[in-house]
């Protein structure tokens, strides 16, 4: 695998202190790379940031007709587990004649501070709905509940997870070379950034692929796009950045610092992977390349938060401050 | 500057999905690198890593004669701001006839979750004295009232900090090229990976230094040795980690990722920077450090815990690991 780039600096003083460097690729529905940074081959587990790809057989299969919306965002979120959130997912289960015990992706603990005040206050222990993957779930047992199949749907040879991995190694145009199990039980299907990169790339640009799918592929961002909160939550980077940029463009954060966006306008997908992980690296560096490519005006709050920075010492001293690399704006080809 | 080089891989299923990339050197009182990755002579902050140096004029100045091991330990301390750290200084600044307002450090909300419940049930806000720096910045304050300076003890040019610039230049052996305000307000001088490496051994063997600067050093290496959990606090990687050598060896963590090891009985210093600033690098690497060194039993809770975690996802399933990079056993030099 070659190299990964310096993609964001974190600087104190006049001395860049840590850095963060990655892999980034910026690609078209034919999956031609329009930009790269570090090694567009580089294997990587796209994580949560591909939820929207994992949501393809849901709708393909006919099991999703009907679905609101709002439920097809949940589907893609990665929610923090606020009562907004909470309360939709329990609603679509009890729909299905379903609970909390159906689902397989575990309690946690939520990002919501209210909800997770809430559950103190009152002696709770969250659930499985508050885990960020509930959304993503309740799809798959929709789904699950479908195709008649048995409740252990995130097993790697469950039919959910066979029409999942088809759908993404479809859209990435690449067989999966490996898989591994994702926080919330779900199996998880590796693929390269490019690769990544082309499968955001048709999302937004569905033109090449077949009726069922492009229709599938158009709600599902569309449903992203039209419910920023229900994807991430309250000052979370997905909500905001989507939001900044008026709903023209979809923006999906993965764990170990996994970032997609698909821009519908432009036909472009963008895929990156910070090497360490942090995710004050990928949302530097995703929102950098939002910029470049006039997607989001860096001046706008929810962009310049992470784009640049100012970190404030413990008596609000400006000390440190995070800045995209140099590289991620000279480098690259013309786009 | 040298490129870093890879230290800790964290693995999912049968693939590295993120790595750490650093410079560490083990070396000894006189300046000699025993072994190193990456690049010894990168610059970094060493932050909080390097309280214990940033302590000496404390005693060398005859300021901290008669103060106890507890309060030595504490100014060398990064602490959770429990009750067992917040009572101590405060008593220790009542004897000054002095009180949180004379801190220059900023409030901080305290890592000690009990204490962090009882603020928040109270209704009350964090103070300095909760800041993890407190003990330092009361070693500031006592120096400062013994040298009959002004009450701003942490601008640079304040007797107490070119105090402690002289004391840091002299133990790393070198002229600190650049510097830039910590996150507790004090100005942090940097060096290089080298020079902290080696101001950790001489602080461990003191013998090359003069009789007052080698008590001093003997006196806070010994302070922090018997009191681990003044130094950092319940579950804190400085106190596991020092309890679980036995009081053999002094350790300290830094931000972005900086950790340092003193190791009297073998007269070496160990410093390391992970160039993203995660800290589960920097724990990671330290601990495979000592183990190499045989310092530390890496099966030992404490260090398996830090070496080579396994992290459950949401249902408790092992879905990744932390490991250090091979290279951290094979490469540098035989020691």
């Amino acid at each position: 695998m070659g190299e990964a780039a310096p993609l964001v600096d974190v600087w104190r003083g006049e001395m860049v202190e840590s850095r963060h460097r990655g892999h980034a690729v910026i690609a078209d529905a034919r999956g031609q790379v329009i930009a790269a940074w570090g090694d567009p081959a580089a294997v990587i587990y796209p994580r949560s940031s591909c939820k929207m790809l994992q949501a393809l057989p849901l709708l393909e299969s006919g099991a999703g007709a009907g679905l609101s919306s709002e439920r097809l965002a949940l589907a893609c979120a990665s929610h923090k587990g606020a009562a907004i959130h909470v309360s939709r997912v329990a609603a679509w289960l009890a729909e299905l004649g379903m609970g909390d015990a159906d689902l397989r992706c575990g309690p946690q603990v939520p990002d919501d501070a209210p909800e997770r005040h809430r559950l103190r206050d009152a002696g709770e222990a969250p659930c499985q709905l508050h885990n960020n993957c509930s959304g993503k779930h309740a799809g798959f047992l929709t789904l699950t509940r479908h195709l008649r199949a048995g409740s252990e749907y995130v097993e790697i040879g469950h039919p959910v997870q066979v029409a999942v991995r088809a759908a993404f190694e479809e859209m990435t145009g690449e067989a999966s070379p490996v898989w591994a199990i994702d926080g919330c039980s779900a199996p998880n299907f590796a693929c390269t950034v490019a690769g990544l990169a082309t499968a955001a790339a048709r999302m937004g640009d569905p033109s090449g692929l077949g009726a069922t799918r492009g229709a599938a592929a158009r709600a599902l961002v569309d449903a992203m796009r039209a419910h920023p909160l229900l994807v991430s939550g309250v000052g979370g980077a997905c909500s905001e950045l989507m939001a900044a940029m008026g709903g023209r463009v979809a923006v999906k954060t993965g764990a170990e610092a996994v970032f997609l966006a698909i821009l519908p306008e432009r036909g472009l997908g963008v895929a990156l992977k910070i090497e360490d992980g942090a995710t004050r690296g990928s949302e530097c560096a995703i929102t950098a390349l939002l910029a470049r490519l006039g997607a989001i005006d860096p001046a706008a709050p929810a962009a310049a938060r992470r784009m640049t920075p100012i970190l404030p010492n413990r008596r609000g001293v400006p000390a440190a401050r995070i800045a995209p690399n140099p590289a991620l704006w000279e480098g690259g080809a013309a786009i």
